[in-house]
């Protein structure tokens, strides 16, 4: 269904829309689902309600827009399943580095996982999230049983890093520099990609 | 300062607190600290609310009991760095695995991680929780830079299984057994325990 023209120019929406999502994302990460108002996120943006109604529809619509990686976060992803095998244990860790410190990809794997914890349809959409992105191994595995369970070792072993260095913010990691990360760590998600494991 | 002995005989103490704690972790979970009052929390443990004021003394009291491990997983935590280096990996995994296990432990765990996307002296407990868990690890390292980097890579493949398997539940981590999990993921954490990083 087609939506309605926006009020006020084309960039002046971007900007409104930008605002509601970074409150949104703040409101439902701290207070969860249930205790987050529309009202409240209209006042974090410094907008009117009413307009958040207007860009996203609902409640419903707005946590989904919040929580929804941008379209080229897939097309990374997808790029780096190109990646050939033996080098797919650094690509995947510079692939999530780099989704971290983007300033538009970072807040929404942010508010994923935070609102995750308290959330289920959050977490119906990270799982997604984590199979649509960490779990495409198509040429990762003998088959594939093999390739979900390596895919699922990989995930968490990546998870667990932004889990230290983004969300809970656990020194040394949250500090280390990216080079040092990739040393340390991607020899092991290399052996989840290819080693002998059973 | 001591406390007043509690209403009631001893063993019906410790179910009611045990009933609480547990309608505590829930309630904290799933709304936050901000938004979880403990009028709920008496109604989910079906208790006076003055009854909790009087175990409990506070919110805050409250929260910090239902978010601490019982003294026994300090014991097993101790015993676990007692291990000959070259076996931490598999034995620091099914330290792990046996406290998500366990009746006791594995609530605690489960409420530290969720309450911690939300509220920040969890978070400040789960770093404690992690650095002296997962960090104790006197053993391991050339020295006190080493070691805190090789615990901190040990804690996030650590913490990220238990995010996947216990907490998100994503397929097919959630359900592989524990002899798979350790054959599969044991040689890296030895490999963070031991392996030249860098």
């Amino acid at each position: 269904m087609p939506k309605k023209p926006p009020p006020g120019p084309r960039d002046e929406r971007g900007v409104l829309s930008a605002r509601i999502l970074a409150a949104a994302r703040e409101e439902f990460a701290q207070h969860g689902w249930a205790g987050t108002t529309l009202r409240a996120i209209a006042r974090g943006a410094d907008v009117d309600p009413a307009l958040i109604y207007h860009y996203f529809g609902s409640k419903e619509g707005l946590l989904d827009a919040a929580t929804t990686p941008p379209a080229r976060w897939l097309d990374s992803v997808a790029a780096t399943w190109t990646t050939p095998p033996e080098h797919l244990g650094v690509a995947l860790l510079r692939l999530m580095l780099g989704a971290w410190a983007d300033a538009e990809i970072g807040p929404v794997l942010r508010a994923i996982l935070l609102t995750a914890a308290h959330e289920e349809s959050t977490r119906e959409k990270l799982r997604r999230v984590v199979e649509g992105s960490l779990m495409g191994a198509s040429r990762v595995g003998a088959d594939e049983q093999d390739r979900r369970v390596r895919s699922g070792l990989i995930s968490s072993q990546i998870m667990g890093l932004a889990m230290m260095r983004y969300v809970w913010r656990v020194e040394p990691v949250a500090s280390m520099s990216e080079d040092d990360l990739v040393a340390a760590m991607a020899p092991n998600l290399q052996r989840y990609v290819d080693a002998d494991l059973f």
